[in-house]
């Protein structure tokens, strides 16, 4: 990996010509740093050039360019697999480059999804993630099928959730029996209500499926295990006698994505079916386990699953980065009012309001993007690891720190891209409700970033629980954190004495003293939730219901100020040791404005707890609006450092010309029949003809 | 219209029979009160009658019945026009009902409005906003444009956006120039920046436009008046010589509509195409107005405007009701979890965390309901008072009122339906990703209303700049606030003085207590934005600045506290003297919710306003949380009595006979081609044909 201080700026000028001249040359001209170079705070030569390889060859390729017309929802599912095997077929990222360079598994990922989102997701499901539980839960025996999957003679899918359950795995109801006479499983599901659901890639396509079922034995049932199970003819797509196989319909957003059911009626397999590093049955049908401990054998299953939520951080991230650059470009053009008499309207990004309904949520998509990159790159690297059989002491410390944090920060970065998208489409006001602004389909398609690999408010509680436990152990157990994750805490009961010194705005936000009042927060929620639970069992409670009784205002808040916590400090470690001091400086901004806005959402608990006081967060809040001020003239630079190329950002509003108008016209003008009179247009004159009059 | 007391109880069960009979059993047995007479809290035997007459009607009506698959935007535009005639046919509302019962007029709009939100948007504005703005602001000879619209012989819309001016109409650049020689005007629009924009129904449908346009006589600009222009010819619907016409294209939602653009190339119309009654050119082009004042006529002008922001308080009230019914019923029967070695899982509306998701916003539903049948019936009675010519010394004050808490109101209400409608989407985990359980569609159809007939952060400032103005003459002025919005504001000296006395969950929850605790509040805020806008003018900043400056965490906040501040009122008071004992003792709860609720977001400034000091908002929290639990046994009665029809429902989750299962099932198995191979199946087996491989 390139340092980032060795690239030149020629290198940087090659890879990113001029953005055109044009109405946004004055925000332009305004920003105090080099766009180009910002880059490099979560970019290298490397990730550079592997998503700009990947944009090339989309942008040249017939098959990848965008439609004027929304397709029809068996259109958009053809059009996904035809760029799905197009793609894969490429090979752009072969998987010894991973081990080499682990950050360019998420630009490449990040590459797909800024085009497209659902091609994205069948390429990850269709491919990779089957491969990856093949290889994680399989034995050598299943090579055969993950290389079939790498010649792309069969397609696989992922099958874990129910119609009737989701989050409760536990409570699956489809089941794997095993039968010794013939060294069969047989695969069936009771009712409708056992069928896998939602199962991505599986509604059209899949040949193969990874089927979590209860693994049945001797009339035992020894709990959730995965089979990979043929579902279709590769040959001719049709399913085997005994699969019910389906399409589950349309969906508010990733309409690329065919997701599907299945139904087994009491459908046989041979024994090899069975995914059984981990645990399984002998030819017999008696259990074999390495794992003796059913509980950990249970989350060691399901721990492979993890890498879906260090992804989703990343997908949240994309998302949020197309809608900021959108508003920001929009609203740089966008003129309306102004002082009287002036000879032209104001920027509405010169507004105040305007500038707090975005500029936080800029801030905010730095700190993700700097945080999900870190955590994709630490955790392909775990991955790696792992595969390799690196001995590493801190690797169950570690995996179960890694559990927490990114069973907080997959919510906490879904929600943030969902409360900034939505702002990014209320702040480009009517256009942003064209279909053209693309701010919907973005709001469509993250809001599946809330629910799928973990629902947000369960997930939640992996954390909390993670948490309370470590509470008690709080003194000097460094070994519990070896992320840093928590390398606060040996301190937390010193930490809560404290008082908030600050009586100045600028005193206030400042990143040093902004990240000290977050140690203090997070250990507040810690200590209050740990005793609100024990309150509560004291009171006769049993776990799940203190557990339950103590989500609202506290695990829920305590799971999610936790990740705000370690997020707010990767954001200001990485910004202050990066070289260039122009863009440390306006990094710097960002991290005040985002740590502020973070903490102005706990303002009351900061009051509660007894750390603020008077009108502390008076001044909190005008930090806030002063940092937007502050950064507002930066605002496009910032943007333009993180935007894709116009052709991923297909929004009428964005492009990084700044002639919104002008594509408005052009998307309106040249809209199939936007001009033309409706081949109905009888049913307007002639409405009596079908509509009866009334005597 | 009957008082609520003497409905019997038959009648009631007569309009409404039992609701199926399911797994929603359980929860209708908890309910304390009759779901039935709930309902006329704010229902009148005449309005179930009327939503009764017009449900019926579509239900049994084949144009009516609801497509499975999405339809393709030409294909929602052809079906909402055959519905709007079928519909505008019936004629199920004449005018002179609506002057005996104004409430008729709300009930009509909703039965549309749960039915499809198309259809209801396009009845309106085809007919009704048309034919009102001719007869406000047109004079005789403009009547037989009503009377055709009437006869249906023709169809209007509105045009007042422009390209690049939404808000800032004193910026629209259409011009009607007045040429004494023909008596014509010659409308033009200089460039596509200044076409007419995102006008309902002209995009495929209107025959005429009502156009704001600069009027221009003689050399002087006379500012923004408006025109009917005829656009298509009635018989051909094909644009008239001049006219360039067409469609915007595809939209976030509300695809039944639509919506268009229109320029003008010096198009001449005859003189009398102005609605010229607050003022115009004689036949010289001398201009001639009964208001002297342009800044008064102006407004004049844009006031009949207000019933929009009205129409939308219960638009969302609408989308809301969907929401909610969906999110409560699917969250009785969904079943997740529960005590270890139970024999059932348990309901998740059961868990403390889906509680404090959806019951909040169920409160809200019913704060808002009240709340806009109120606000609806008001405005409908001045309209008719002002039609009449009825004499009322107080309507001056009144319309600023009206206007100072519409303008609050349509906001907060717009985005208390966003994040309700959210919360209810990501309650109902993955199924409530399915369209089939329409709560996309109910999200996207709702985003318009935080844009439309007033952009949200901008009507606010309408709200504020009225309170700032009221402040410095509090004392003694309750002739200012005829609606009583800021009754307590007399006392505001003594009222800022008071520090929050109750130190028990039970008093904090009080709804008296909350009312109490909002007065100051409003009071507080609009009090500490007039010293911040006093404090920007001192420092030398002009009224623009200074009122740009103040808006984030104050002029914003007061806005919509003040809105808050008289639907809580309003939800008490309502609520208090219902006569039913059982309904009255529940709304009671969802009152204290209500407040708790809105009041929990401005913690902060209670804490900073020193009105709450150490502990006690943890109170409020816990009462929140304490509401929750006492209103979940009631939630499903709560939601079947203000549930529309399932009929109208139409979501796989929400249906009254609490079947999601099935109904998912039967929706997923029937879908088109759900279980059929796609007819691209060979581009998946065969993708080397249209994939050459890599050497």
């Amino acid at each position: 990996m390139e340092p980032a201080q060795r690239v030149t700026d020629e290198q940087l000028k090659e890879l990113f010509p001029d953005l055109p001249s044009g109405p946004l040359d004055k925000y332009r001209q305004k920003a105090s740093f080099d766009w180009r170079r910002l880059k490099l705070v979560y970019e290298t030569l490397n990730t550079i050039k592997l998503k700009k390889q990947i944009w090339n060859f989309m942008e040249s390729h017939p098959l990848f360019q965008h439609s004027e017309v929304t397709p029809t929802l068996d259109e958009e599912r053809h059009i996904a697999v035809k760029r799905m095997y197009t793609i894969f077929n490429e090979k752009f990222l072969p998987l010894e480059r991973i081990a080499e360079d682990p950050r360019l598994f998420q630009a490449e990922t990040e590459a797909m999804f800024m085009f497209d989102s659902s091609l994205a997701v069948k390429v990850s499901l269709t491919f990779r993630m089957f491969s990856n539980m093949l290889t994680g839960s399989g034995r050598s025996h299943h090579l055969p099928i993950v290389e079939a999957v790498e010649n792309g003679e069969i397609g696989g899918c992922f099958a874990l959730t129910e119609v009737s359950h989701g989050s409760n795995a536990k409570g699956m109801r489809t089941t794997a029996t095993y039968v010794p006479e013939t060294r069969q499983f047989v695969m069936h599901s009771a009712d409708f209500e056992a069928a896998k659901c939602w199962v991505g890639s599986l509604g059209k396509c899949a040949t193969h499926a990874i089927i979590y079922a209860m693994l049945i034995s001797k009339g035992t049932n020894h709990g959730l295990h995965s089979f990979v199970i043929p579902i279709r003819d590769p040959k001719t797509l049709k399913p085997y006698p005994g699969v019910i196989v389906g399409d589950i319909g349309e969906k508010i957003g990733l309409n690329g994505v065919d997701n599907g059911f299945v139904m087994f009626n009491n459908y046989a397999v041979p024994k090899a079916a069975a995914l059984d590093k981990l645990g399984g049955v002998d030819d017999n049908g008696d259990y074999r386990s390495p794992i003796r401990d059913p509980k950990k054998r249970f989350g060691a299953s399901l721990g492979i699953l993890s890498g879906g939520r260090v992804h989703i951080t990343s997908i949240s991230t994309n998302y949020l980065v197309k809608a900021i650059v959108i508003a920001i470009r929009y609203s740089a053009v966008r003129k309306q009012f102004g002082p009287e008499n002036a000879a032209e309207e104001m920027p509405v990004l010169e507004y105040q309001q305007q500038q707090l309904k975005l500029l936080p949520h800029l801030a905010t998509t730095y700190a993700m993007k700097l945080f999900s990159v870190w955590l994709g790159e630490l955790h392909v690297t775990i991955t790696i690891n792992n595969m390799m059989g690196v001995e590493d002491p801190s690797a169950a410390a570690r995996g179960m720190e890694l559990h927490a944090l990114s069973s907080g920060a997959k919510p906490l970065l879904g929600w943030a891209a969902r409360d900034a998208i939505q702002n990014c489409r209320e702040a480009c006001g009517g256009h942003g409700y064209l279909k053209a602004a693309c701010l919907g389909d973005l709001r469509n398609d993250n809001d599946a970033n809330c629910t799928y690999e973990g629902e947000n408010g369960l997930l939640v509680q992996q954390t909390s629980n993670w948490l309370l436990g470590v509470w008690p152990r709080r003194h000097g157990a460094e070994h519990i954190t070896p992320l840093g994750t928590l390398k606060f805490l040996h301190n937390a009961d010193q930490l809560l004495k404290e008082r908030c010194p600050w009586n100045t705005v600028g005193d206030m936000i400042e990143p040093k003293n902004l990240i000290q009042t977050y140690k203090w927060l997070t250990t507040f929620v810690l200590k209050m939730t740990y005793e609100k639970v024990s309150k509560l069992k004291s009171a006769g409670k049993n776990n799940l219901e203190a557990r339950n009784e103590s989500q609202s205002y506290n695990a829920i808040t305590l799971s999610l100020v936790y990740a705000e916590n370690y997020i707010l400090n990767h954001f200001y470690e990485t910004s202050a040791k990066f070289e260039d001091a122009a863009c440390r400086n306006i990094l710097l901004k960002l991290v005040s404005l985002y740590g502020a806005f973070l903490l102005e959402k706990h303002l009351a608990t900061l009051y509660i707890g007894g750390y603020f006081s008077g009108e502390q967060g008076l001044l909190l809040r005008d930090g806030i609006v002063q940092l937007c001020a502050d950064i507002a003239p930066h605002a496009v630079s910032l943007v333009d450092s993180i935007a894709p190329p116009d052709f991923c950002i297909k929004s009428v509003l964005g492009r990084s010309d700044g002639e919104a108008y002008k594509h408005i016209q052009n998307n309106i003008m040249s809209y199939p029949e936007s001009m033309s009179r409706p081949s109905w247009w009888r049913d307007v004159v002639h409405w009596r003809s079908y509509v009866p009059a009334k005597l």
